[in-house]
């Protein structure tokens, strides 16, 4: 799971595009996307896309709009269809509203932490009920902090969603999107900062963005092949330190190298029980 | 309210220099900049000048020695002076002297946090009865932790006061001083990229500081220009996610803008209650 | 305290060269770097070591394996031995262990921080007993995190260790490692940037690595240089704040080039009381 495009639910002419176009999973909007006098109409394209988004073998989630607005408890209606596999939660910021929405659904939901209070609470909202993982909703976030989005105003917000992720033993979350639309050179660097932060994937507002974001959230020809000779110096020395292209390596780097392959369907990483980042492997069936 | 500039109790011929210098706020200082010798004499000039103070059109604030010092209960009895608009707190570190501070004075009070205590429990500072905005005190920061002052070195703890600042309802914080009191540049570097983190003014040690911090903590026109067009798309497209110069412009975003020009007093923001940072608009009365 | 330099339990021939190669502290480590079937030597050769560790004026310090481990009990007999001097506790993460280790030991325990969740706690656990100062494992915390090891993603987790040290009392803490072995130049960035920070030492991983780093935690002659500069022109000045080289210099800033010299023996601080980093002072005794 790297790419997560969103879709307005108001825009169903959209929709098998988006679900064809390479995307992990398709994030059809009932909230910011649609306007207040479009909310039904919106909700009546999703029930009847639902058939459609059953049989894609893409992922379908539903961003429901938020708490306290005139349309959650209308849309809560829609989790049951079978064509929705897990819920986007707008603005959220305390258990609360996550022990609501687990009481109405198992599926998995995504929170959205996209405030002030969001984030300063992050580890509360992580470890509610029904948690899958975390989306950070950086234009959002800005806008309530009266912040710029440049990466030193976010760093601090980012850093603490993705520790709160593991704290709360979470998939890696995922990071928010790059408004630019055309620019690729932009949303490889904010893909590649994020993944190195420890985001597992990527928020897209357009399917062009799709192809980008799963290539930056996968490991690389050139990550693979160092973590195969990080491997095989360990196995060669047999344990303890080694030294490889000048780096000291010992255990961490020796599990971290396992874990890149175990990733992509090449290697067991020894590491039964711990959620692992889900990512492609060429030619492979995906490890969720 | 963008500069916030110190002059020392102890020079009372410098006060009427720094209220006309264009500041938003003078901070007539008791504390470090007052030797123990003369902690008397600083009073009793602050007294004399309460007249001028109150007169004056610029906001007019006393930084008081800290609790626990020989001199915070004498200096308490200044703050009904009917000049003295407001009080700066060093070394806020927790709610109980802000509480005592609330039970003698009805004013506004602005805690500098400047110790690794404050930053730790900023939010309950933050909290505290009477607070208006915090203040970064990052020199005794600096000093407290023993670190250097490079953005790197103290992102963390402005990345934090911006973040409580805003759950506890605030007014955006003011940040530390730039001691290098003849480079522009640093000057005009430190300033936005303290805007930039959400910080909504700048301390100032010297009136040739004033007018920089005061341009950088104000839109440009060319922000004005951008939220204009935000707003103009917005309302040609209807509503829903319009692109602006190729970028995707969804609510957050409109809400941005419309806030940047309700700011300068041009645009109803449609965010009420919500606490704006205060700046000014060429030739239009200031909004607090 | 500066450089804290590893070597493996199960490697008695390097012992005295560690010793000897000007390393504040030696880390003797029956952890990572000495396999499941090593464990049981690993511990005799400690202990046929503990004549020459008592012997030697460099400080060793014994890290053995994590709580939970099945080496954890047997490790801490070694803890009696003279020539220990203090324990490095891998892992941590609460203060319970803590708890149980100061038990059995009243030598100075060091924590490695190197998990989410000993981050998120670290507070907890530099509160815990016995504690003397920090580690940062900062290798495996990438592990844990699944983030990369540039300075952008590990900034957070550095920044509040540091934080978290100084409100507990603690000695400044002690930086991960630099894994390049052979990179001066990148060593150099490291150490540079983590005592920006305010880290007050750093793991070596081989003995090469040493001099760099106590140079690098240790003030440069420019900056006592500077630091004299301040303190003799408050003292012309008389009090107050001076202009130093176009910087405002003011009580803080003082007080630092005070425990600057006092580092390294040349003034007192006037900061009775206040642990000071250790650092050394050419021809001097050093102090702790």
């Amino acid at each position: 799971m790297r790419s997560f495009l969103f879709v307005p639910g108001i825009r169903p002419e959209r929709f098998a595009k988006a679900l064809a176009c390479g995307a992990d999973a398709v994030i059809v909007d009932l909230e910011d996307a649609v306007g207040a006098a479009d909310k039904g109409p919106a909700r009546q394209h999703v029930a009847d896309a639902a058939a459609a988004f059953a049989a894609s073998t893409t992922r379908v989630l539903l961003r429901i709009n938020g708490f306290g607005t005139p349309w959650f408890e209308g849309d809560l209606s829609l989790l049951a269809l079978g064509g929705i596999d897990g819920v986007v939660l707008p603005k959220a910021e305390s258990a609360t509203v996550l022990e609501a929405l687990a009481r109405v659904t198992t599926k998995p939901i995504l929170p959205i932490v996209e405030s002030a209070l969001g984030v300063w609470q992050v580890l509360e909202v992580a470890k509610g009920p029904g948690v899958e993982r975390l989306i950070f909703g950086s234009v959002d976030f800005e806008l309530d902090l009266d912040c710029s989005g440049t990466w030193e105003a976010l760093l601090y917000a980012r850093s603490q969603i993705v520790l709160a992720s593991r704290v709360a033993g979470l998939l890696a979350p995922v990071d928010g999107v790059t408004v630019a639309l055309d620019d690729a050179a932009q949303l490889a660097t904010d893909a590649s900062r994020g993944r190195s932060l420890g985001f597992g994937g990527k928020l897209c507002i357009h399917p062009k963005q799709v192809a980008q974001v799963n290539a930056a959230f996968s490991p690389s020809e050139e990550e693979l092949a160092k973590a195969r000779e990080v491997i095989e110096a360990f196995e060669r020395a047999g344990g303890g330190a080694v030294s490889v292209d000048g780096r000291m390596v010992d255990l961490p780097i020796l599990l971290k190298a396992r874990r890149q392959l175990a990733v992509v369907g090449c290697e067991s990483s020894g590491e039964e029980g711990r959620v692992v980042t889900g990512s492609d492997c060429a030619d492979e069936p995906r490890i969720s």
